[in-house]
């Protein structure tokens, strides 16, 4: 039996130098997809339970493009600080840990508590595995279809997990010209009953302090990043975008606003999470390469290794970029591996 | 992708009826290895980092001899509530919970508190899975060497995790002549500072209230179970037991008395934990069968269905059976689907 007593001079040298687990037992490789299943994508509140195949679908994920065994737990509590304790009580089982399904606002909350108190790599990835994925789709879309530089006018709708990350992810690489909207209309300074999030959101977008709807956020925009509800837009409302806009609207089933009608509208490029049209954004691009690198690395998961995927992702595409190709496939596992070196390498710098 | 929607259907489906999480995920098959590293057998308290290794093998011998997918995890606190309720939080994401290396007296309380919240198999292995496999070997030694019945005189020399289990499923069996020694003595009525574990016994053991110590306590006994310390008795006080006496000498790596020793003092059938000379006795002939019986009935593990994995190992065995091969090997993968098949019928019968 591979039981005793081999087993007991790895307990006795992880005693005198703990680092010793990541060499020698299957923690190294292990990561924890953990959701309370409080916002599954497109079902809302489903709870713990229900939530748990969807948590079992990233898993095999994980293991497909980032050859990463991963666990689906999930916890039972909603409070958010019990939340936070069962995690870190757990965490040491784990090399990495994938936070999954969780709503907003608790999830920054959550997330920001983990990382703070957790060593290993940690990520909400319906925040930045999204994050991610747009940033690069961005990015490319202004390679085909430039517009005013770090100016480019953005309305981002919807105030949650994804918009929130991608916000942050677009200030980050540099944008200056952003406006969020959520249901109730564009963020601003004036708003009242705005939550910590979306009042730090009134300091770093919407330079002009536009107040309004959303769809008066659309005159004039470059860019629409959609992840809200579906059906939200006419071919309206993108005529009142700038020439050539880009548009990704990424609602879960149905988007904001369907391609050809956006293109009726005058959009250059579209995007969609959709996989039955051109240009799916699926955060499955990102992840399993951002956690491989960062487990190899060791290193917790920072907004400069987020931005080296987005580049990764960018770079990988390079020569295939078109108007209806404006990411890789998900399913080329080489992208995964490309994406891993450089967010690898992005941890070991001393940027 | 395998990922949605197909997966919605199948969170849909919990939402209304939870035991679709047993058919349609991989929760019906996955099993938690959960360990606080506070008693690690033959190392102590070494903490959970340190108790890693020993899960992970752990969950190997599930996979192989149990085809169970298990999944190490051990927890940060040793503080017992505190253990419960994180337990308890991410229950419901295994189909079953092998509760390992917990320190006496917290893994009564600790098994007791989740047997009673949570509904699936759980079981504190360093007592169950020893006793039934104490058990087996004890009536196999009785086939051979005939004693005096349910009047047969015990003597058990530790009253820890596995002392207290292997008396309990012996009196559970019938025997009613069972004396328990701690490293104080044997345990009385009139013992003071007993724990409410220890203080349970002195009612249902020790019939003549004998008092003294372990080698007192050895005169004219017919069987002798160690699970205490290396080295402690010698052919002396293995003289002073009935003739041709049954000792099982469990402690680890060193039994309380080698097996050439107590056969010069008298004993006619020897067994200890050693793989390397006869008669090994080992947990993990018990362990694989158990769970994999108990999850496929999706049943608690009750009294019942020890006793059912006990006899399971006997009936086996039952054809080779000798002085020096007291119990089926371990590496016999056929022994473990006999006893799962056993403990399944035992959940199911009325009984």
């Amino acid at each position: 039996l591979a039981y005793t007593p081999g087993i007991a001079e790895v307990a006795k040298l992880i005693q005198t130098d703990e680092s010793a687990m990541f060499t020698y037992t299957f923690r190294r490789n292990n990561l924890a997809v953990i959701s309370d299943g409080s916002a599954v994508l497109g079902l809302g509140n489903i709870g713990h339970k229900a939530g748990y195949p969807i948590m079992e679908g990233k898993a095999m994920l994980f293991k497909r493009f980032g050859g990463i065994n991963a666990i689906p737990i999930v916890i039972k509590t909603q409070e958010s600080d019990q939340f936070v304790h069962v995690v870190e009580q757990i965490a040491d089982s784990f090399a990495a840990i994938n936070l999954e399904d969780i709503g907003a606002p608790r999830c920054f909350e959550i997330e920001a508590k983990l990382k703070q108190s957790l060593d290993i790599p940690l990520m909400h990835d319906d925040q930045h595995g999204t994050a991610i994925v747009i940033l690069a789709a961005v990015l490319n879309a202004l390679k085909l279809q430039p517009k005013q530089g770090l100016a480019t006018r953005f309305v981002i709708s919807g105030a949650g997990a994804a918009g929130v990350a991608i916000t942050r992810i677009l200030l980050h690489h540099g944008f200056k010209n952003i406006l969020v909207a959520d249901s109730t209309g564009i963020i601003h300074r004036q708003r009242t009953h705005l939550g910590v999030v979306k009042q730090q959101l009134t300091d770093s977008t919407n330079p002009g302090q536009f107040r309004g709807s959303l769809k008066q956020a659309l005159t004039n925009a470059d860019v629409f990043i959609g992840v809200s509800t579906g059906n939200l837009l006419t071919t309206a409302d993108i005529k009142r975008m700038n020439p050539d806009s880009i548009v990704i609207a990424m609602a879960n089933p149905d988007p904001e606003i369907l391609p050809h009608e956006a293109k009726k509208g005058g959009a250059a490029i579209v995007a969609t999470g959709r996989s039955d049209v051109p240009n799916q954004v699926n955060n499955a691009l990102a992840f399993p390469g951002v956690f491989r690198g960062a487990i190899d690395a060791r290193s917790q998961i920072t907004e400069n290794m987020k931005l080296a995927a987005s580049q990764a992702i960018i770079d990988y595409h390079q020569r295939n970029l078109a108007v209806d190709a404006l990411l890789p496939k998900v399913m080329d596992e080489k992208v995964h591996h490309f994406i891993a070196n450089r967010v690898q390498a992005a941890a070991n710098s001393k940027d």
